[in-house]
C-alpha cells in the first residue's frame, strides 16, 4: 500500500541501523533510559546519530546547554554551539541553527508563495519555531496565516531562545492552533487556502502521518483550485526511497503540477533538504518560473530583516536535479 | 597583499581553532605525534576535525582500515566505511568517497569543458586520484590530457583501492607528470591549453600555493585566448573570506569572465563545494550557458559509465548563488 511505504522506508533504515550497530555502540542512555546525545561522542560535543542516516553523524561543539525538556511528543533540547549559534534539537535531530536556518525557512516558504499571484490565506502545518511564519509575513498580499503545531513546548522554547525566528508569531495576521495537523486539516472547509506549507520533522516520531497519502488528500481538499503545497521532503542523497513514495502519492493526488526542489542546509544530514511542490487542478502553476517575485526592499522594510538566502534565480535553480535523482523522480 | 590573503584566512581559522580548543580536546596523537583521527571520537568512527571548519565534525563509521601511509607530502589513509563505500583521506580530510565522488568529479570537469567548443588540450593540476581524468576522457574532442600531481603515493593508492576512479589513467590521451604544479605551469609555453582544471585539497598543506595570485597568473599564461580554468574554491557557508580573496585575484588576472559556481557533496564540510570558473581575454565564454553539451549516450559508450550527476540544467543552476554569497562575490 502506498500509504505504508514511508513506514517501510523507516523500517529499512532501522534494519540498516541494527546491521551497523549504530544505536548500540554510539548512543549512551541516561539514568531515565533516554538517549544521552551530548556525551555520546566527544565530551562536550553534540552528535546527530539516527537510523535515518546510518553510518554517519554530524557533530557540533557545545558551549552550553540552555534547555532540556520532554514534552508529550518528544525530547527538546537547546544548546549554544561554538560556531553555529543556538541550536534547536528534537528527539536528537537538529531542527534549526541560527547560522543556517535562513536557507530552510526562506526556501520552504518563498518557493510556494512566489509561484502564485497574490496569496491571501496560508496554512502552516508544523513549523512551531515560527521561522516559516516570519517568512510568510514578508508577503504583503497575505491576509491570514493559520499555523497548526502539535507541540506547544516547541513554540514556547522558540519564543524563549530563538527570538529572531519566533518573531513570526508577532505578525497580527497569525493565528496559532495547538493540535494535530491531520485532524486540523480534516476540519478545514474545502478550498480554504491559497497555500499550505508543511514544515515537518522526519517521518519517525510525531511527524510520521505527514508523509502518508491520507494527509496529502486532506491538503489537496483544503486548497483552492490552483492552490499550492510545499512539504519538507528529505534528502536526495539519503532518502530516495522515501522521496519516490512521496512523489508517487503526490502524482496521484495533485492534478496540477508536481515538482521536487532542493536546497543546501549545512546542518541537515548530507547537507541538503528537499521539498515537494504541488498544485491542485485549476489555474496552472509553473513552479520553476516564479510569477510573484518578492521585492527585497519591500520585504526588508516590512520584516526589518533582509532576505539572506532566497532570490528568484535560486528559486528556479532549486528545481534542477542531479541526473541520478532526476531519473528516479521523473519516472514516477 | 592579495597573495597573502588566503594564508591570512587560514591563520584566522587557526586562531578560531585555538579559541575553541578543538585540536587539544578532540584529536589524540599517536606515538609518533601524528594526529590519530580514527580513535579521536567513538572507537570505530572516523571524524573529520580541522581548523578550516572549527566547532563541527562529520563522522563516518569505519568497517576496516585498508591503508595508512605517510608520503613526502601528507598522511594518506583509505578505509571501508559502512555506508559511503571506500574513503580516501589526506591529512585527516576526506577527499573522495565512492558514494558521492561523482558530484565533485563531474562538476569540476564538465563545468569548464562544456563551456567551450571542442576542447583539445587539457591540463589537470592535482587530481591524483584520477577521477577528473575519467571525466575529461568523456569528451571526444580532447586530444591530449596532461596531469601534474605532486604526490605519487596518491596515484598509487587510488589505482590500488579506487579502480573506478583511477580508471581515468587508462585513457591513452593521458600523460602523468609527478611534480609540483606551480613549477610545471611556469615551464608551459604560453597559450598551450584550452582548459586547466585545478583539483586541489584545502589551502593548508601541499595545496596552499594553488590559492595564491602567482599561481593564477601562471594558469592565465598557459591558457590560449578564450581558454578556461576551473579551480576548487571551498564552501560559501564556511570560507567566504577565502572565496573573496580568490575572486578578487581572479578579477585582476582573468580578463574574460569570472564566475563562482557550486555543488552539493555530502561528505565535504557544510555539504557543498565551490568552483572558480574564469576565462582569458579572447573569444568570450558564457559559463552559465554551456555551448558544448555532453551527450549522455556518447559519453556512456566511450567511458562505459553513465554520468550520475551532471546535466546541462544543473550546469546552469550551479551559478545561481544564495543572496548572502552573491552580494559578497559580485561586490569584488
Amino acid at each position: 500500500m502506498a500509504e505504508e511505504s514511508a513506514d517501510m522506508s523507516v523500517k529499512r533504515a532501522k534494519q540498516d541501523e541494527e546491521d551497523n550497530g549504530v544505536s548500540e555502540s554510539a548512543v549512551d542512555m541516561d539514568k531515565e533510559g533516554n538517549p544521552d546525545y551530548i556525551s555520546s561522542l566527544i565530551p562536550g560535543w553534540f552528535s546527530e546519530i539516527s537510523p535515518m542516516w546510518p553510518g554517519e553523524a554530524h557533530s557540533l561543539k557545545v558551549e552550553k546547554i540552555l534547555f532540556q525538556g520532554k514534552s508529550d511528543y518528544q525530547n527538546i533540547m537547546v544548546f549554544q554551539s561554538s560556531t553555529y549559534g543556538k541550536v534547536l534539537v528534537l528527539d536528537g535531530v537538529i531542527q534549526i541553527t541560527e547560522r543556517d536556518e535562513c536557507a530552510y525557512q526562506e526556501m520552504i516558504t518563498h518557493l510556494p508563495l512566489c509561484s502564485i499571484p497574490n496569496p491571501k490565506k496560508v496554512l502552516v502545518i508544523g513549523g512551531g519555531d515560527g521561522g516559516v511564519l516570519r517568512e510568510v509575513a514578508r508577503h504583503s498580499s497575505v491576509e491570514h496565516i493559520d499555523i497548526c503545531e502539535i507541540d506547544k513546548m516547541v513554540v514556547d522554547v522558540s519564543k524563549q531562545f530563538f527570538p529572531d525566528v519566533a518573531v513570526g508569531y508577532e505578525d497580527p495576521r497569525v493565528t496559532l492552533h495547538v493540535g494535530d495537523g491531520v485532524a486540523f486539516l480534516k476540519a478545514v472547509p474545502e478550498g480554504t487556502y491559497d497555500a499550505v506549507i508543511v514544515d515537518s520533522s522526519d517521518p519517525i516520531g510525531p511527524a510520521q502521518e505527514l508523509f502518508k497519502k491520507p494527509f496529502f488528500e486532506s491538503v489537496a481538499k483544503a486548497l483552492r483550485p490552483g492552490g499550492v503545497v510545499c512539504t519538507q521532503a528529505e534528502s536526495i542523497w539519503l532518502h530516495m526511497h522515501i522521496i519516490e513514495d512521496i512523489v508517487a502519492n503526490c502524482r496521484q493526488i495533485f492534478k496540477g503540477s508536481v515538482n521536487y526542489a532542493w536546497t543546501t542546509v549545512p546542518t541537515y544530514p548530507s547537507g541538503v533538504i528537499g521539498f515537494m511542490l504541488c498544485s491542485t487542478e485549476g489555474p496552472p502553476v509553473d513552479f520553476k518560473h516564479p510569477v510573484n517575485p518578492i521585492d527585497a526592499e519591500e520585504s526588508q522594510i516590512k520584516s526589518k530583516r533582509p532576505l539572506k538566502f532566497y532570490n528568484s534565480e535560486i528559486h528556479s535553480a532549486a528545481f534542477c536535479l542531479p541526473s541520478f535523482a532526476k531519473k528516479v523522480i521523473e519516472s514516477k
